[in-house]
């Protein structure tokens, strides 16, 4: 019993891989992308309060850190699209669900149990915070997906992933910052370029031409 | 629809980890451990057919390849014994044997499906070549287990694998190549040393005054 | 200029690693560590807020998220502590809050520039959020060190570590949350052991007996 | 002496790899080679017996599953083309079979040194189940080259391995499996794409398009 | 105190990486650029010497062997053009040589002192061989940035890296070595192609209309 | 035709393993080995010449920088001392050495071919230059495989190389330097400890006692 091993659960986040073995060029951890799913939720919540919406912080902080601290464990499970069933999806939440129930039973202090049976459920609920971490979270992906496709990735996995995770966003564009995301990130996202090897012939003719 | 397809998917067993996150010293890829299962089934059934049992070599070859093609569909799971259940290990087996199923119907060409689904079953049944099987997959997780300890992962989890192996391969001790395995192979692996560390002083000076 | 290029840095805080080159046998990204530690300082400000004190939880998490954000633009770098001067820790702390503050009034829109020139401030401050914050990053310190030296990497630096960390953490031990700590988690996280190489036989003898 | 080297020498074949340093985006072990063409082999060769041939599935299993073994004597060495020499490759295989006949010898049991001198011989030898073998081992050799080329891993080595895969198989043209290998699998593979970087505007103006 | 420090110091340059996080094709330690700088170092000697220049060979491989000892200190850091400072890297080039200064102190010999606080100096200066080095130097990072650009690295830091190395190596183009690099090497490492991944199939085609 | 395939082979050196699969914990390169060679090499050469002898600086750079080139033909080969041959060796120096040979022919140009030639003989003649190198070489080894054995790599071979490298160098006793490094050096080394896991309790109690 004891917090000791939730404290070292946490390393265990840092081991565990998103996806296993299909990033190629960037690998991420559960623990990274909690980490960056956090930050994207801060952002998205600035602008919503900028723009008159009031944003409970203390809870968007918890749902958004805690939103996968369950893989820790099932790992994180992605199977081809085209042979998984919603069944099982089902069941593993259920399962995670339960075992993290179990966690906190074994591990926590009686007085701080429930608080964090509480953090550990599923905070993807229709709340202003709910909506923007499953804005976040997708927003996360999304950057995910595109890195790898942008650097020659031919897994056709990422392009399904990037489809589905733009297709979430997009259920939320009635909200201001995902407008903002639609109207001022993506475009430069997919304004990113190859560094055009043919071009590298004329950059070094001219940079030698202009030292003569 | 293809047979592409599958060639494909070894090379996905190239990429899952066995316990993904767990072992420090040595990784383990589905692929390999497929691979080392199959030599060793190949090993403790030379030994079985060398005391009188008749081996039913295709079968045997075919178990043990194949044995953990399904995880290509799920990943290698293994979640700490104290909060997993057994209902868990059940409906992955579940799902992994429909997505197999499935899988077989939309990529291999009518005239091999049936052999397929028959290699995708699940093999330890109670054949010889079942019970082979199930001791050369132990067999190989001891070794795992073994290799993490003998180097000094602290993770209670290895010693837990460790003795469910060997729990598991004892319930086999009946047989002529288990006990072969547990008379001449296992007191060989245990009987390998640290290179004792504070000995590397006395080795030394003994080299040198060798030399002089 | 924009917000794309402060969500791409997010991912550059998962390449960027902690002491780099000495961590053998778990390495540790700035986002991940960032990840730990807004985690604790998250159960750290549960205990202390369950004593009665009063938690600025929107302050809390934004000092833990982004208290190592700036090393995007110089790396970690941890120098033995017998060759360093805190006249070089000094300049990297200016060197990165003022790249820091370039970075905001270049990427940001003005509405939001204040808002993260203040996230991006140093935020071990005095008030309770900045204490605790001070804690948690040397809670994970240790966890971190104590990982490699349980597992047996023998650099003297991490020993070093180890005792700046709990040095740092003992000079908070009046908050409710570090006796906590000290109390119910040190002496855990100490007790765990190395999984004894020597017994193997003899819990393999038990093992083969029993299941005579 | 022991079987215990034997199983040990397993893992050794877990951490060779294949040309060493000219895999970037995929490395392959001997020990997942090994799998990959026994699985193959094994299609092959259900092909053959689909279509009247009689294969010794004994015979086949054992020849795919070994046919790299020795290679844990030297490494996997593949030096490039314009360099090389037959002579250099003809002395490796002398120097491999040299030792892995000492390798039996000191390390297994009489009763079945001369099963296991056998099963360690070159197997491509010009039985049905060795031009099987030749085919399988090309086969995964053009999987492994091709997986790199469709990355943009521009050394030129792979298209040399590429070709002389293909060569390779061509010569065994006459093979029903070798035919349908090159009518229904490679042209699935050639088929394959990279994910047009460009497109991801286009895909993605459409599903915002769509979600209005 | 004790050479045992400065010969273990040397394999920490194998664990300190060049950009770290940037490389995601071939990643770079310190040990392995400085050992590259000196080959090519050595082959631009030879170059002069022919040409009729006497070069100081003691000195050339002295100022090329440790032109990046100093790092073990600080690390290798680089920091986007845009957010950087020349004061910062005149701060650690400051910082770097006096922790060299006071590591010669506490590990040398007396008598060897004075040599190796003159090889750990900046080695950069107006000498021939102080040239040739500055040159070596952005000959490597020319090869390390276009390995990248090559692959298909999207990151502009490596063609902002390509650039500045070659602007610098142009500003020693009265030299007959660089001469000699612009005219037969240069033109030669941009002449390197991808693989085009569209003409396999025509490769393919070839190969099996031969084959007939 | 051309150097740039001579510098471009420097980076195949950076992906040149020395003994693939044996290391656990640092891996080494054939560059950085090189690198760390001359290193050790100039700091015996160094301690030779403050003793009276003449040092042909020049050559003794060529030496140890150009010792380990051939392996870029056939990688860096290392089997259990148990079953190989002195045979295979000589083998393996003959087939390098003859390719070596054919790269400098096709590469070089014509004025710097002969040059090349003798810079890639093998450098271990009885000069004090040739003495240095094989030094210096067995000293890098010795660290490496001191590097494993400390760090707790089970591995028997790291004892056998660890042996094998000191006993190389002990034939070289008479040397100046070789004195200087087993007087001085080498008991620094053996001296390095573990970081005595018990006592980390211990070390805990006094701070936390030092801090009331």
């Amino acid at each position: 019993m004891g917090i000791h091993h939730y404290f070292k659960s946490l390393s265990d986040m840092e081991k565990l891989y998103r996806c296993p073995g299909k990033f190629k060029y960037n690998e991420h951890t559960v623990a990274a992308h909690s980490f960056k799913v956090t930050k994207i939720a801060q952002f998205l919540g600035t602008v919503e309060e900028h723009h008159g919406k009031t944003v409970n912080w203390k809870n968007l902080y918890e749902k958004a850190l805690n939103h996968d601290y369950p893989e820790i464990f099932t790992g994180d499970i992605k199977t081809p699209v085209k042979y998984a069933s919603s069944e099982l999806n089902r069941l593993f939440s259920e399962v995670e669900e339960e075992m993290a129930h179990k966690f906190v039973l074994a591990e926590f202090p009686d007085e701080y149990q429930s608080i964090y049976l509480s953090r550990f459920k599923e905070g993807k609920d229709r709340t202003l915070e709910g909506n923007i971490l499953s804005v976040a979270d997708k927003i996360d992906l999304l950057y995910e997906s595109f890195g790898e496709i942008q650097k020659g990735n031919p897994e056709p996995i990422f392009l399904e992933i990037y489809q589905e995770a733009l297709s979430t966003i997009l259920r939320f564009r009635e909200m201001t910052s995902v407008a903002f995301f639609l109207e001022n990130v993506l475009p430069d996202m997919l304004a990113e370029k190859f560094i055009p090897h043919s071009e590298l012939s004329k950059i070094t003719e001219n940079l030698i031409a202009a030292s003569k």
